[in-house]
């Protein structure tokens, strides 16, 4: 079958040409500003990606959860950072011992009970486990203030741990108009987290930021390298926050319409496609203006959203798309639609040229 | 392993006795109004639960997705209500043939487009699907006026398709105290429908209602049958909106805190944990109160909630619970958050007494 238009929906299809092109943009831009990319692949979790992340320049990968990063080891990637403050018990520390015997892991930290923890789960394998601090650069999630870092690089060294570096994550860049401050608030954190570690005496190897929304900004940064994951497809909320063109967007859902809601030409007409929150994800932030959007209307609306229905309203006085018509969603956080499918279809010049699973889908711990 | 506490986080658990006792009070509760129970399995996706809730009387299940059917068809079950309006194309055509030699199929249908184009793929064999036609009782999603009704059973009627009702869903009683004047709605239109069938000549044997928030109450009701889905589990939304109690509650995600990242005594505390948006979902209703709930601690809220980070808010001048402890957080939406996994564990009197395959999960067309 290489008909994109007889595959079943809903369905996730990534369009590999735009794919390579949002790959080598990231990649080239990153290396003009001499910062590494390590990207995260929470975003896609198909180790066919991560190669051809690594192929265009990457210098490792990002995941979140140890389950990530024993599937990404298991394809052959030797570079791992599980951004995340790890509560690691003696399982964990288990699973971690074994991604250390092929692959550098790094992991982060925030906490002295965290540290403390880990060490203990380790025992006297701690030194072999890299560990990064994460520190809070405006987001406040997780992560310790800059002038707190050096305490739980200390205590992670006693602990046993191999302190590297530190890292923050500028989610706050997530709203219109942001990121240019929250890529600020993030050099400024970091810069100041890293001066405290080098003063106390720790080798600053890793020195990480975020995100997609600041990934690209020309300013000047401390980070020694840069962990964006959604660039590769892109997603309506970059879209609407103005950091892609629709003409970046690599992965959308085939959807069919299949009930005409409204039709009276005083009001804007309504109706029904098939993909709903099991496949599109039901993230929505204030600033969104729905569900999702349609990539070839962009006029339309997805004002709700259910679990197999997405409700579209259509500009008052044009013609319904007709039922049984297919239309392509963006969905807003494409991070969770891939979370959701077990694989997807994936185009080269408009056919389909084949499948990927979606290897690490629902690795949650 | 039979300690619950010795599963990694996050993951969902499922109370086996407060299951089996949903279960078994749905059942008698419509059994004692006389309206038969058809279950929507969707909510759980598991031919195990299935199997109980038909052993508890139920007459069949409901699905929406004919990938669904074929799971639980394959599983044993004899009759499937695939309660959507499907767009039928050829290749969908073929698998609802496959799905009726061994299983009583009955399909929705809300446009004459619909029903012809049903009745084209299925050619000489559309006699053998049975439908019923969606009517829209007041949640303006899918579904035609009640007055229209007769005219869908026409042309189904004509393109060859077995009426055999109508049915509808409340969906407008998932609001505070919307529940009786949803229930009420969906009577008058199921009674109107049917009325207007019933006169046209079509034998009404399918006259089919929602919902959990109101298939326990006790008013009057024109339908036949009801299919209640999310009472197998309850979740925060029906806690909230008062269709539960927590000792109702089946399901919850099992979380451990892995930051601390507000201690001052002046403010609410706030700390996070690894249960994020890629194991709860992220449904939010305007009016809940946050992005889920801890079962054991009803006064914390979820604020925020990122793929794998949920942040709760504690009560003011309260200690925090330590990092490394585990807490329970039930989903806002529980159907989303088995479609999140391939798996869960259930327990009987506290212990872990197996794991039940999500056998449904992602079958979305």
């Amino acid at each position: 079958m290489t008909d994109p238009a007889l595959i079943p929906t809903p369905a996730v299809i990534v369009d590999g040409d735009v794919l390579d092109r949002n790959i080598a943009r990231m990649g080239s831009v990153l290396s003009a500003r001499g910062v590494a990319l390590r990207p995260h692949v929470k975003t896609h979790k198909v180790p066919e990606i991560a190669a051809k992340q690594l192929a265009a320049g990457a210098v490792g990968i990002t995941v979140a959860t140890v389950g990530e990063a024993e599937v990404f080891a298991g394809s052959g990637v030797t570079d791992i950072f599980i951004a995340y403050p790890l509560w690691v018990d003696k399982a964990k520390a288990g699973r971690l011992r074994r991604l250390a015997t092929t692959t550098r892991i790094t992991v982060g930290v925030d906490s002295l009970a965290g540290a403390e923890a880990m060490g203990r789960g380790l025992g006297s394998d701690a030194g072999r486990i890299l560990v990064s601090v994460e520190i809070d650069s405006g987001h406040h999630r997780s992560g310790v203030a800059p002038a707190d870092a050096a305490d739980i690089a200390h205590g992670a060294a006693q602990a046993g741990l191999s302190v590297v570096g530190v890292f923050t994550f500028p989610g706050h860049s997530y709203a219109p108009g942001q990121a240019p401050a929250a890529a600020r608030d993030e050099d400024a954190a970091l810069r100041e987290a890293a001066a405290q570690l080098e003063a106390a005496g720790f080798p600053m190897t890793h020195i990480s930021g975020g995100s997609t929304p600041t990934a690209l900004l020309d300013g000047p940064t401390a980070a020694t390298e840069l962990r964006p994951g959604v660039y590769v497809f892109g997603d309506a909320q970059q879209w609407e926050l103005g950091r892609c063109r629709p003409e970046d967007i690599a992965l959308t859902v085939a959807s069919t319409v299949v009930s005409h809601q409204r039709t009276d030409s005083q009001q804007p007409g309504r109706f029904i496609l098939d993909a709903g929150s099991k496949i599109l994800g039901s993230d929505r932030a204030p600033w969104a203006t729905g569900y999702g959007r349609l990539l070839d209307h962009p006029d339309a609306r997805i004002t709700a959203l259910s679990e197999h229905h997405a409700t579209v309203e259509w500009p008052r006085g044009q013609v319904l798309p007709e039922r049984g018509s297919r239309l392509r969603v963006v969905p807003n956080h494409v991070c969770l639609t891939m979370n959701l499918v077990d694989e997807v279809h994936h185009l080269s010049n408009g056919a389909v040229a084949g499948r990927w699973a979606v290897a690490a889908r629902g690795k949650n711990s």
